[in-house]
């Protein structure tokens, strides 16, 4: 593997910038913030063999997934997001290539969702473990959170539900979802438009479990019920309707409101259902003239 | 082990607070921060078996020093910190009492060095890795970097070194050397101090990989050399001039400028030597009559 040196060069070659008012290199990265706003702090942990495979997902999608699951974070708030910190630890017998991947990953999702990597750790351990820490911007008061659902807001969904989870499961099989394994290796953070929605959502968060986990987060924190319309929820093709409702690392947005616009940026925007007063955090799902209350199903990322 | 939905949970009521926008449990934090302030970012890992092992490093040091070490390099740019995120990956059978003590250790250090934990993540992984992300605030243009000694600056370390290294060697053996295990497991990051000289200072660096590599980044960044004296550099008790030389984890500062105090906060303040012009990165060591130049020597955790 790279030695310790060799990689902080290679990093601060392939991410120094003059932006920022100190970045990659020192013991702490210096960035300014516009008056009038606000950090937004997330961070997110992929763990081999929890998050991921090394022998069936590239190292360069962990990179880009590293990245885009944070900018999601950032988007759910309504903010935009900025600037990173990428600690890395891997084994001692990682190859060079494995590495490179993985900084072309991080790389190119930076440059996508304008995000600029200004420093970070690196360490050896015995499985690969990458955490991304990110800070965005928000003005300040202006953040959506989960707690702000009221009683007869829409729920909508930005684009299609159960993609990755399908993704997963075909992912190394000859299956043919290969729109579904792109979705699970490279996922789409929304945050263009949780930015655009902030303005209308009384609250909002991304699925990163899963529609009945993180509906339920909502619902719990803003101690409302929701109904949802079993056919009105949009299902990524070839998706059974339980990857739809449980399966997680969709990274697509549930926001409550009053009325959105059915496309947003070429992106279908979905009415599933609406906040109604009852037990905080119930789901009940109608479908047809039947109604069962919905369990919130705990995503496994492999599947369990 | 806790469930995540238990673990979050204890964070919460153990960490919930009113001071930030938004903290813990939501898709990130919102933090604001004073105008004419800058964001100052870092992060630091620590993995199991490369920085600590388990039968000998208690949990609540992990924790005290997961935080400690992100302090002192908020510290080190002449900032304050402010807020961090807690990222945790554990083994599946962990003790609920390793948590316990892990999130003891970062309660207590939180408190004691003003910082606020506003999120983090939480996963499974076969050894533990803990990523730490931390956001202090630097007046705009005010922060301390490496790059800026000059030729005649003197060379100033805070405390004494080698300490954390001796702690290391008798950790877990009869040796009679408690204050120095203390130092190993629960590191003093000397944030004030860097915030108390920075008007001052140069440059400024703390000394997590020991004093010949730490020096080095600074001269190396600044293009110039530095002469030190063996006599002056402060040796921790019963620490052999080796270890204060290269042992790494004292997180004490060397800071580069006119004359300091020779005590701040209690804290001795000592002058090591004097920045000059030659070779980018060379450390001259003057013992007496006699000089030699220095090899950085890369701290490896466990000694190796």
């Amino acid at each position: 593997m790279y030695s310790e040196a060799t990689l902080i060069r290679k990093i601060r070659e392939r991410f120094g910038n003059a932006a920022v008012e100190v970045a990659v290199g020192d013991d702490a990265a210096v960035v300014p913030l516009p008056h009038g706003f606000s950090a937004v702090l997330c961070s997110d942990l992929l763990a081999e063999n929890t998050h991921f495979r090394r022998e069936s997902h590239p190292s360069e999608s962990i990179g880009h997934k590293a990245i885009a699951v944070n900018v999601s974070d950032i988007g759910a708030m309504g903010a935009i997001p900025g600037h990173c910190l990428v600690s890395l630890a891997v084994p001692r017998d990682i190859e060079d290539e494995w590495i490179d991947g993985f900084l072309d990953g991080v790389a190119k999702a930076c440059r996508r969702f304008e995000v600029e990597l200004v420093g970070g750790d690196s360490s050896t351990a015995e499985r690969i473990v990458v955490d991304v820490a990110m800070m965005g911007r928000v003005e300040t008061g202006r953040s959506i959170r989960r707690c702000g659902a009221r009683v007869d807001d829409g729920i909508f969904v930005t684009g299609q539900l159960g993609g990755s989870a399908l993704g997963l499961e075909v992912l190394g099989t000859d299956r043919p979802a290969y729109g579904a394994v792109q979705r699970h290796l490279y996922p789409e953070p929304r945050h263009g438009i949780g930015r655009q929605v902030a303005a209308r959502a009384t609250a909002m968060i991304d699925t990163s479990d899963g529609l009945s986990v993180d509906l339920a987060h909502i619902l719990t924190e803003s101690a409302v019920s929701a109904r949802i319309d079993r056919k009105a929820i949009p299902c990524f093709p070839g998706a059974r309707f339980e990857l739809a409702l449980h399966g997680g690392e969709d990274y697509e947005l549930i926001v409550t409101g009053p009325d959105l616009p059915s496309e947003i940026d070429g992106v279908p925007v979905t009415r599933i259902g609406t906040i109604v007063d009852g037990q905080s955090g119930r789901i009940v799902l109608v479908d047809g003239s039947s109604e069962s209350v919905l369990d919130p199903a705990g995503w496994q990322h492999f599947g369990g």
